[in-house]
This record gives structure tokens, sequence and C-alpha cells, in this order.
């Protein structure tokens, strides 16, 4: 099994909010966490809020929680919010479910870790996660 | 008073793994709980993530904090979401109230158990714990 | 790296629990986590009581967050209190800081998940718990 | 008001990370909070355990609470023990009263955030804050 490092995650991070900064997207926080759900490597750009460490975390530790990224979860919730809402508790509430949660995948399919990444829309973020996961040659898996 | 015994979790599991297996289902985790709802067995099946452990018992929870199967409460979320966050929160947040949690009784009726099953759709979770149950020689109650 | 599998996990359970039988202790609980931290099983013998389960989780995840065997937290809790009060507040109250938590380690040295018994004594649920481990292939560490 | 930037927090974990290194200390964890408490950055080596981050941010969180460095609250801890556990309580469980909370200081006196670090002994730990903390071009103050 392979494992992210943490030089693969800081390579992660940076391609992502090298994204931000292409795109012109607003301050971006960025969390990588391993396939265990621990944080491996996490950047608060300047002017990101209080609470974006947490929000972003809580993208990512719902594609651990689940092995689906969290646009699923993001779909789950609009469709059946009485899902959404158990597994949000039972998890100690440690979910957000919405786009800007996504999986880290090797070639294999297997999972490795995840990326959560808030700041601007959730579709944006989303996109910068992506930009960030392939930039450190990972297969990223959004849950659409 | 009868009573499930560890032997007794053991088969369910085993019974309700080879359903999976059998319909071709995704890993499943399997989670049997005893009648004052503390955990007596659990499996998670590879490439099961990471928070299914909790997912399965808060299904099975769910059966033995109101001695109905999960597709009652899943149908009473749809109906009176107030009533199911209100129990959620009674219960500290240990209740996910979709199909897969189904009630072990005997056949005088008394609830000896609950069996809780997660990933794949909650539908056939819920064939699994079915299997697993009858295949022990107990009589599930699904909640439908 | 090496993946701790649901077959090796049921493995330390049997031989963990056959080592108690030999011994003669009282029934006991055991839990298996990965890496990460996740459940991947467990088992609670007839007549082990009600909150067995989290303690066994709880020596267990001590291990894994911390990356040293639950003898050594035991230890930690002896000589400096306060850190043991921090550290189990910062894991969400999840830790308990007594011996019978083992790690479960490869050859290579490196962690891949760790095992909490309890039931009996914690110098005997330890005992079993090392069997357990030795039994299926792995390397303990206790944290003595 | 000065304030720590993204910059300054990585330059701070590069730098405690390199002192690490140059004494042969076990894989660390290092985060950066600012002067509200809100995560800036967080690094975690390869080998170091999954609960490490809030660890970390415990030791870095009790310096912000407080306005001292942890080396204070861990005396306190020893002669008050009753204290830490009143002050661990209203901040909700987040503090770890050991060395190794480092706050940032500028040549005014003013705290604009603070370092927690974990990994080796929590005076080795303490050394890697302080090192990263002046490699920034900051003073450290460890409550001592």
């Amino acid at each position: 099994m392979a494992k992210l490092t943490l030089s693969n995650a800081n390579k992660i991070i940076t391609d992502a909010l090298a994204k931000g900064k292409e795109l012109g997207l607003k301050p971006l926080t960025v969390v990588v966490l391993d396939a265990g759900g621990a944080t491996i490597a996490m950047q608060r750009e300047d002017g990101s809020s209080h609470l974006r460490p947490e929000i972003a975390a809580g993208k990512a530790f719902g594609c651990i929680a689940t092995g689906v990224g969290s646009r699923w979860l993001n779909a789950q919730a609009e469709t059946r919010p009485h899902f959404l809402e158990g597994l949000s508790n039972v998890s100690g509430g440690r979910i957000v479910a919405v786009p800007g949660g996504v999986l880290v995948k090797i070639e294999t399919g297997e999972i490795i870790g995840a990326v959560g990444i808030t700041g601007d829309t959730s579709d944006n973020d989303e996109i910068a996660a992506v930009a960030g996961i392939e930039g450190a040659g990972f297969t990223p898996d959004t849950g659409a």
C-alpha cells in the first residue's frame, strides 16, 4: 500500500494555491489528510478566515469517512438530509458535506488520502483541489 | 430471557458477509448489538471505509433505541424530520436513520439484539442483514 | 506499506481469546484497529460487560494516537497526569491509558494497527493481546 | 498591529524541522497559530503519529489562551492541578499543558501567534520551536 508523504502533501498544497492564484480565487485554506484521517499538512492563506482550517478538514474527513468525494455527500444531503445528519453525528460533528473535499487515489484505485479546500465557491475550491492532486501525480476523485 | 451470544453474533456476521459476496455487493461493515445496545461483534471488510463501523452501529442502535427496524426510522425522517432530530439529539447523536438496521427477534417476538450494515445501497445492506439473522436461526424485523 | 486485513484481525482475536481461555482469564473484549484508528474487528465474550468495547477501543486508540503501546501512556499518567488529561481531551475523550493496548508492527518497525483488550487485569489483558498479535505473525509493542 | 503571515508560518515550520533534523530528534509535528488561535499552517513529518496535530495544537492553544508559554502551564499543572483542570474545561478541552508551546512575539512584546511542537521529549520539542521562531526573525517566549 502506498502512503502519502509530507513531501507529497506540501506539493499538493503548493499546486492548489497556485491554481487559486491563477484563477483569481479568494484566499484559500488547504488541508491534506492521510488514509486514516490524520492531518499531514495545512496552509491558510492571508485573509482566509478563522474557522477555515476546520471547514477544509471537514470536507476532507467526509471523504475519508465514507470513501467517496464530498460532492457525493453534498448530493446525499440534498436528497437524504437525515442520512447526512446521522453521518455527521456519528462522526462527532467532523463532516462538512459540500464540494471541495476530494479523495487522493493511486492508479490501482486505492485511497491514500484526501484534500479539503475552502475559501471561494465550493466548485472553485474543488477545482483547486483537483489541480493540487494532479500536480502531485495522483488521481483525484471528487465524488461527481 | 434469551440472549444473543458471541457465537450467534459471529454466525450472523459470517452469513451476512457471505450474502454480500453472493450478490456482488461492495465491501460491507457489519455490527451486532445486544438487547442493551452494547456491541457484541463487528467486522469491516477490506476496502470498507473509515467511518463504516460508526455508521453500521448507528443503524443498529436506532433499532434498539426505538424497538423498531431502521426502515421505519427512515420513513419517520422523511415525514417528521423534527422527530428524528429530537430522537437523534436525546441519543447523544448515536442514530443513523436509514435502512440496514434490523432487529433480531426470537419466536416469542422478544428483541434480543440488532444488526447494522453499511457499504452498499441501504436496501442491499438490509438484504445482507436479513440473511445473516435468518442464517443464525432468528427472526429479522426491518421496520417495513 | 503493509495493511492489516480483516482476515489478520480475525486471527488476532481468535488467538487472543484462546490465550485468555488457556490462562483461565475472565471474559474478554478484543478490538483491532487499523493504522488510521478505524476499527477492523471486535468481539466481546459472553459475560464481558456493556462498555468493554469502548474501553478496549480506548486502549488501542491511545497507541495509534501516540505511536506507543498503552503501557507507556499508563506510566505517563502516573508521572505527568496533566499530560494525559490534555491528550485525552484533544482526542475527544477516546483514550484509556492503562496496559492492554498493544501496537501491531511488521519487521520494518512500521505500525499497521493496534489491539486493545479488557476484561481481566490490565497485565493479563496485555498478555492476551501479545499472544494474538504474535499468533498472526506480527510484532507486538506494549510500550514497556 | 503586526500579523503573522502564511509565509512567516511556513518559514517557522521549515526552520523548526531543520533544527529537529540537526539534533536527530524523532519525527515532529509543528503547528503555527495566529493571535486569535486559528491555525495558519501545520506539517506532520512521516512517522509522526496520528494525534500529533491535535497535541501540537493543544500546546500552542494553551499559550494563546493564557498569554504565556506552555512551560508555565506545565508548572501550574504540577502545583495547582485544579487550575489546569478548570482552564482545560473552559477551553472546551483544547489545551495540552506541557512544554513545547511557545509564544511568537515582536520586539514591542506584542503576541502575534504561537507555535506548538510534539514528537520528541517536551524539552526538545521546545528547542525546535524556539529555533523556528528565531529563524523567522521573531522573539520566542517559552513561559520559563
